[in-house]
């Protein structure tokens, strides 16, 4: 049987094989036993460090490099994405305020997020009427004050005086001024990528949750959940916005919130940005298959986001879904239901994973070739 | 995509799964995704326990009970097959002088193969003009002389005594007359499924690798080599017939060697044997797809013989062959060369095989199921 056009839409199998791995082999193997079709590599990125990569994989597009501050204001090459369609921009958060760039300095009390609002001004600058960030990964629990400040944004304390705000100054905001905001912004799009649900502040929120693995111990957690609650209070009593509640403000040391209040933006699912942005209802149409897969397939994975998103599209259409995975519980039937056509392990030997997970290259390979093996003998 | 006509023939999972189960599953979920579809089911046998079930289910006939010697010359019921032709028995050696039937009576100096003989006997009588014989399982190392005197070979002592020689008496016999030979067996082609390659006698023969776990001690395996030997000498003196370095000789106790000796039987590959007495080579070639399978698919596979056999046959008539196995190894891809289509392994999760062998059953339906929704996906 032939194959004219194949969508390869996996996620990551987390802690063994990146989505950018996974496309890359499967699209080898599309090649080899359809060197015909067509194939539309689509990694599904989660907003954290290899979002821009996966973005350009996609759609094509060049990767710009530019110096901004990272964590510690210290200048340091960056980057984001510009698409194809010269209109869309694409920024890691991880790329200028990422955990790995802190190494032993793990303060979320002092880092900040300002190179981020660097790369969304050189994106507008670029022309970008679009900018998607991701968020994730980050080492900061500023609020996105950073950001914010870098885009022109000014903080006042109680002497009057403009400062930058990191998660250790948070409470000494007194006053925020939208008046210097850089005009560059002006009717630009911003789309906050953020598939987590943490509120701004409270048990649930950035500090508590997160801060933690960023560096702070017990007492820098409290104090860093205060700051955040005075940010709030602040954009609530002068600027009348009630977000802190508003599930993912607490990505990334609040970044989440710091995109709605300082940046209009909205927060998305990670994989309806990315379908959205592939116009993926528009190229699954005539499409013979979409293949797509994730670590585990099980009970949550129907009530989550990536693969069950992809199959609901494909269903409209009626296109087959078939899914790999590292690990196929038993109970999925449901999965069928919902748009996934077939689901099949990756595991060839009975091996538990602290074995199997040395072989996920190997097997999933193998796994995905005998796949296309079987469906080129159908006649 | 419609499927009109499938084989199902899988090999047994050593340890898990029957082939007749494993065609059992897979003929249901075959029914429920493509109801118009022809299902041919053919369970490989190996000559042992099950063989004429799986050949009643292949080409379908009745199973003929009667009463015959079991290992210790005891009246007891034992059953052949009679196939759908008329014209073809199937015998499984087991039926009346397998180990399970000796229970706690572990004694190959003294067990005998009688009540195979008076199957066959039985058979020839119904008309069959065609016996299958399944060896394996066997209680016994009489080299097929019990089965023989069934037949009315008559074996006599130094006395001039006719007697029935066993396992521990082969050395007493002296001379072999074939003169009240049963006329029922003239002009009658005995078939002997055998796929061991074991000669009569000696460190590799029947009664040095077999005998032991028939109950016999080093000093009583000792004994029935050396009446094996001695009959393979009486053989080649009277009958000048020399067989007991022909592979498959030294099965089921040296029955592979009385087979030939007294019945004048081939000795044939059990996959040969059932492909061809399903005719394959000719119901394959308006099949749409040949599901088969075995525990272990790894190089072994590659010169083994069953699912290479049927992918040989396959091949030449260009019909999909799909191989599902508990375990697959990587170094396989000769396999593809060979005639196999596709590998899939069954095994859903990252398990050992200690865990998974008891989702054996879950294993092979999921994974079966999930290739047919694939198939049926596609347009």
């Amino acid at each position: 049987m032939l194959m004219k056009k194949i969508i390869l839409i996996p996620d990551s199998f987390k802690g063994t094989l990146s989505s950018m791995q996974i496309c890359g082999i499967w699209s080898a193997k599309v090649q080899e036993y359809f060197p015909e079709c067509q194939i539309i590599s689509i990694p599904i990125a989660d907003g954290g460090e290899g979002t821009v990569d996966c973005f350009l994989t996609a759609l094509g597009g060049k990767k710009i490099k530019t110096f901004v501050k990272n964590p510690y204001f210290e200048e340091i090459e960056s980057f984001y994405g510009l698409l194809n369609d010269g209109k869309t921009a694409v920024i890691e958060m991880a790329a200028c305020a990422g955990l790995p760039l802190v190494e032993n300095r793990k303060n979320p009390c002092c880092t900040t997020t300002y190179g981020v609002g660097q790369l969304i001004l050189d994106a507008a600058q670029q022309g970008a009427g679009k900018i998607i960030i991701g968020l994730g990964g980050s080492s900061t629990n500023d609020g996105g004050c950073g950001a914010a400040s870098a885009a022109g944004i000014q903080f006042y304390n109680k002497a009057g005086e403009i400062f930058i705000p990191v998660g250790g100054t948070l409470h000494e905001i007194e006053r925020i001024s939208f008046e210097k905001c850089n005009p560059l912004l002006n009717g630009i799009e911003i789309i906050t990528m953020c598939d987590i649900d943490n509120p701004m502040y409270g048990p649930n929120g950035a500090a508590y949750v997160f801060a933690p693995q960023k560096g702070a111990d017990p007492k820098a957690v409290d104090f860093l959940d205060g700051g955040l609650r005075h940010l709030a209070g602040i954009l609530e009593r002068d600027l009348h916005l009630n977000i802190s509640q508003i599930p993912g403000t607490g990505a990334a040391g609040a970044m989440g919130a710091g995109m709605v209040a300082f940046f209009h933006s909205q927060l998305r699912m990670g994989i309806e940005t990315i379908l959205d942005t592939v116009h993926f209802s528009q190229i699954l149409s005539d499409a013979d298959m979409i293949f797509t897969g994730e670590g585990k397939f099980d009970r949550q994975s129907l009530h989550g986001k990536a693969v069950i998103g992809i199959a609901k599209r494909a269903k409209e259409k009626n296109i087959p879904v078939i899914v790999l995975a590292g690990g196929v519980e038993e109970d999925i039937d449901a999965a069928y239901e919902m748009g996934v056509s077939a689901v099949f392990s990756i595991n060839r030997l009975p091996q538990k994973f602290s074995v199997s997970r040395y072989k996920s290259v190997e097997n999933i390979t193998a796994a995905f070739e005998n796949i296309l093996r079987l469906i080129k003998s159908l006649k």
